[in-house]
């Protein structure tokens, strides 16, 4: 199997190798990227670090999640960059290099999953794995224009895999269309009845945190998808406020990454970007008072969205504020951007809902159509109904 | 057993009489009085107008619902007033005389239960039935200071009793104290498991829509609740409006209402109130195109009111937009805050769903404390979690 030239370089250079499927299945003749955090026997998982990669070695087993991707007939056709340890929302990564951003190449490809991301954009693959602990599946996916799904806390194993918030930490995949996003969840999450009958509720604060040419392109969607559902209803499930739910989320991401990392970080002393070495400082500043706040308000928004979801409604609302940042943005302007954005992502994020992202719409900036993602957030472990629910608001909105 | 004097003018003067419970039960001791629209053999029931009586003749049989209350032990004592065929809202009954407000004795008690909220709030018993159809028990109770409940529709059989819009009647009760208001249900409603756990929503147009004093003395009962749910989210359950639901509420219940009573009223040609017979003549007017888009939005509220609630959560909102009016507001005054106030009635009763009102407040007029009710709209059929979580809610805001 020849493989295509990597001109968005979203492959790892060393990390290019076919690994033919383990048996035949629902996914029979699927090539896939598998981002760099997911150990693939015989690949050293990098992690997006050279020193993590170093330090670790050649991984012995292969991801269960990989695995049933290749069970399922699939065929992998390498690994992908990644922020390193999955820090981060831009998708930098100084020591593989940052990916294109294939439908913006003056922006950024968005991140932590930046490879699989632009492995899918390019046309390379038409799926890839990536992870998403504040948004590194959905924020790529809008920025670049593809569908992308954070599951349900726990519905699929992370085993083999390197951590950076276990409690938030989950897989999850990119595709160009609605119909194989689905289907790999036919192989990847457990069976269920029933569909998704909603209300649509549109969340009231993300919307409107959301730049105005942003929410202004993605509302003729929502106003179509009213043909689905009845009117679209407003809610307000988190009147905490995005402020504080990016304070909370911080707090949770930061006790857990220095918790899982501090002491590779202190004895390894690994070289790291400045960016990711400033953010697993602010993680060790965390103190254990406001981590276990920060958890008594995630268990109460969890009782709560998950009391609202239950009875098959479901959350829509823009996937992240704005579409890509220019890769010349700035760092306070990047840093400004990814607290806006947590905001809106740790809505699933913290309540550990299911949430897919449809490429919706696209708003006009100087150098071109920048894509921006829709979101749709199901009840807990509804998975499977939010993805068949996911390919008929598609098939309405004539996306592919 | 003696009866107390009847200053409030709640009774029917010929239909205040004992009837014995017919075994022993949950009830044991409590009397009861019940709204003229029920059949109790051996009582003529008149609807609240004389000619209904005469031309209707005395009940062989006793409505299930009387019938289920002296069965578990419960006395009845006598037949309340009605606004004739319970078509009104404020309690007015020119043949039988208005019953007083006991808690406001220069306002109208609210109706169509008017007699039946007055024999409660009057002290004369415990526990009254009334029926309501656009919110002729929970206007009264809000009106009067009592706890009062529309249950699901079709929860409790109507068998016996006189209908205005079938699709729309339920019948309910009033009672001074949240335990007894849950011990009836426990009676009269079919047994559930579990509990409703929340999420709480503040259906955001009602609470606008009520008086500004009306939503402020009700606003702290509101943030005290939060104990039990958490934080208080806002929804918009009826995006098409109060003033589209009034005029669907108006067609479906008009064209029932005619269906139900026009061969009567113009065969017999009662006399009738001229407000009851304005009503009617609307109802006569309603058209075929107009019942039938009234019942697709209504099918489509109800598919998205159950989907949101059917997890657990719970609207609430004020009962009533104002406090009881004047007994003099006059005939304008009373039409339009009759029409206002069916926009936030006809949430729960064109979904079908369950209500309960609480005496959570009081707000100052020039003639005293005129109380107003919060309702709590549960899930369909979730009747009985609903009036738990009321007495949970009495207890916590230090209610009776």
């Amino acid at each position: 199997m020849e493989l295509q030239s990597d001109e968005a370089g979203a492959f790892i250079p060393g990390a290019r190798a076919v690994v033919a499927p383990t048996a035949s299945g629902g996914l029979n003749g699927i090539r896939f990227a598998v981002k760099d955090l997911f150990d693939v026997a015989g690949f050293i998982t990098t992690g997006g670090n050279p020193d993590w990669g170093r330090t670790h070695g050649v991984a012995a087993g292969t991801a269960p999640v990989v695995a049933a991707l290749l069970a399922a007939g699939a065929e992998m056709v390498g690994k992908t960059k990644t922020v390193e340890l999955a820090f981060g929302l831009t998708g930098e990564n100084p020591w593989h290099g940052t990916p294109q951003n294939p439908r913006m190449p003056a922006r950024l490809p968005g991140g932590s999953s930046c490879g699989s991301v632009a492995a899918v954009a390019s046309g390379q693959v038409p799926l890839a794995l990536g992870s998403d602990t504040g948004g590194s599946v959905r924020i790529p996916a809008s920025y670049c224009g593809l569908y992308g799904i954070r599951p349900s806390q726990g519905a699929i194993s992370l085993a083999g895999t390197v951590p950076l918030a276990p409690s938030l930490d989950t897989p999850g995949w990119f595709t160009r269309e609605a119909a194989l996003l689905e289907r790999v969840g036919s192989v990847l999450l457990p069976g269920e009845h029933g569909r998704l009958g909603g209300p649509l509720l549109a969340v009231a604060e993300v919307w409107t945190n959301a730049e105005p040419e942003v929410a202004a392109a993605l509302r003729p969607a929502l106003a179509r998808l009213a043909a689905l559902f009845g009117p679209v209803l407003t809610v307000e499930p988190a009147p905490e406020g995005i402020a504080a739910l990016y304070a909370h989320y911080r707090a949770i991401q930061g006790d857990e990454a220095w918790t899982t990392h501090g002491g590779w970080i202190t004895g390894a002393k690994p070289a790291l970007s400045p960016a990711v070495a400033a953010r697993f400082r602010g993680a060790a500043a965390v103190t254990t008072a406001q981590a276990a706040a920060a958890r008594g308000v995630r268990q109460r928004m969890q009782d709560r969205l998950r009391g609202l979801l239950a009875g098959g409604a479901v959350l829509v609302q823009p996937t992240s504020p704005a579409p890509a940042p220019l890769c010349d943005a700035g760092d306070a302007a990047l840093e400004a951007l990814r607290e806006r954005t947590i905001g809106a992502t740790a809505i699933a994020g913290l309540a550990g809902l299911p949430e897919v992202t449809l490429p919706a719409a696209a708003v006009r900036v100087p150098d071109g159509d920048a894509p921006v993602g829709l979101s749709l957030i199901g009840g807990f472990g509804r998975d499977r109904a939010l993805l068949s629910l996911a390919r008929e608001a598609a098939a309405l909105l004539d996306l592919p």
